[in-house]
């Protein structure tokens, strides 16, 4: 790689003052190829909505190492970390020991989430048993996440927020956490989409990236019918710039 | 965390022998939430067939500096590493770049790679203009990927394989990498749905683990026009293992 283009004004980040995002997705599942994840997808639209610029997704096995570690480094290299799965009842849901020893935190049941879930089951008539007081297990100084779907709660330590990964449950956790955190200036994108191949279009392209540096301008080929084609997307947080590069573009594209 | 849990047979993967591999997703569309990632699952699924174990997945944007890293970190941690994504002919696609540098090699237009894209765009009447000419841009001592697609190849440089992110060229390119690899034992599965709450049938689960020590044995819940249920999926590589689990599963969760 030459030094130009490690510099390339063209590889700016047009949100880089927005606070910074990773998501840690715990699973054998989706490594499997037994179930397609559909939280990150989720996730990446709301932070984008918020202002929070999602840098990272890791997704690791049901492995207490391999938790463990990604936890502290996607804390140590993030404003927020977001995790998906693992804090149920079952033997296979390991998360909140792994968040507790990532942090050096003493994990056992806690009294406010356990009051949650008692009131919870009494009220469906259900056992608040052994496994189910597994879930009310929260690291010292954690903070509840509150779970309108199904009581038991995630947490926030530090500045991880852990969460469940059904996702019906994963959604209305994000939306408990979401609106305490301070967001950015809210991303915004428009696309053109083009039915001509990446290479008629990379000189323009490359130009206008070169001309518009505070935007992002991304190219995303597809195949459609056996034709080329691509959308091209520009983003930022200035509306009018974002117009002004998509009239520009336009007016060469046609040419 | 317990030292009974960390050590814990029930953890035990059944397929600890297999090769192992990463994947690396290259692309701000899909931690924008524009797009959502399609060749990840596509990826997991072959590699099960094939028996390797796929262990983890990072996605990172269009930032040399987390590719660089992301690439160096999953080659040393896994046989194999797996990338889609930034290698087409636009100024965003920074990804040969960034696998050249990870590993120190030169990276310029070769020749082989040169006389492929000649060959495929001559057929199609169309200039191998400068934007194209950067697809035949290939590191040192690696080998390329044929690509029945759209010819534009990927590379294998150590024991990384780098790949486009349009789903049907990744497709077709995991299609050429794959048989020249050792493959492990493939990892067979059983899944029996219930429809009970994971609480209730959490103690069974984790005696079913205990016994079948072998086998990787794990629950996925669901909601389902408001009633819980739950995945309970069976894996391992003897087949009559499962079945032997599966069996004494059926009856226990009958009871």
């Amino acid at each position: 790689m030459t030094n130009a283009m490690m510099t390339n004004p063209m590889m700016t980040n047009p949100t880089e003052t927005n606070p910074t995002a990773a998501m840690l997705v715990i699973g054998d599942e989706i490594l499997s190829g037994r179930t397609r994840d559909a939280n990150m997808h989720f996730l990446a639209g709301e932070l984008t909505k918020h202002g929070i610029e999602l840098k990272e997704v890791r997704i690791v096995s049901d492995d207490a190492a391999a938790i463990i570690a990604a936890t502290r480094a996607l804390s140590q290299g993030y404003n927020h970390v977001f995790t998906s799965g693992g804090i149920g009842p079952t033997h296979d849901d390991i998360t909140a020991d792994c968040i507790a020893q990532a942090f050096d935190a003493r994990l056992d049941v806690r009294d406010d989430a356990r009051a949650i879930l008692q009131a919870h089951y009494d009220t469906m008539g259900t056992e608040l048993n052994e496994a189910r007081l597994r879930m009310a297990r929260i690291p010292d100084g954690a903070a509840l996440i509150d779970n309108p779907v199904s009581a038991a709660p995630g947490f926030t330590i530090a500045n991880v927020h852990v969460m469940a990964g059904v996702p019906s449950v994963f959604q209305a956790m994000v939306a408990s956490v979401l609106p305490g955190l301070a967001g950015g200036q809210p991303v915004l994108s428009q696309t053109l989409r083009v039915m001509r191949g990446e290479g008629d279009i990379a000189a323009t392209l490359s130009a206008l990236a070169a001309t518009f540096s505070d935007l992002s301008i991304g190219c995303y080929p597809f195949q459609k019918d056996g034709a080329y084609g691509a959308n091209i997307v520009v983003r930022g947080t200035d509306g009018t710039r974002i117009d002004a590069a998509m009239t520009q573009l336009a007016k060469e594209i046609d040419q």
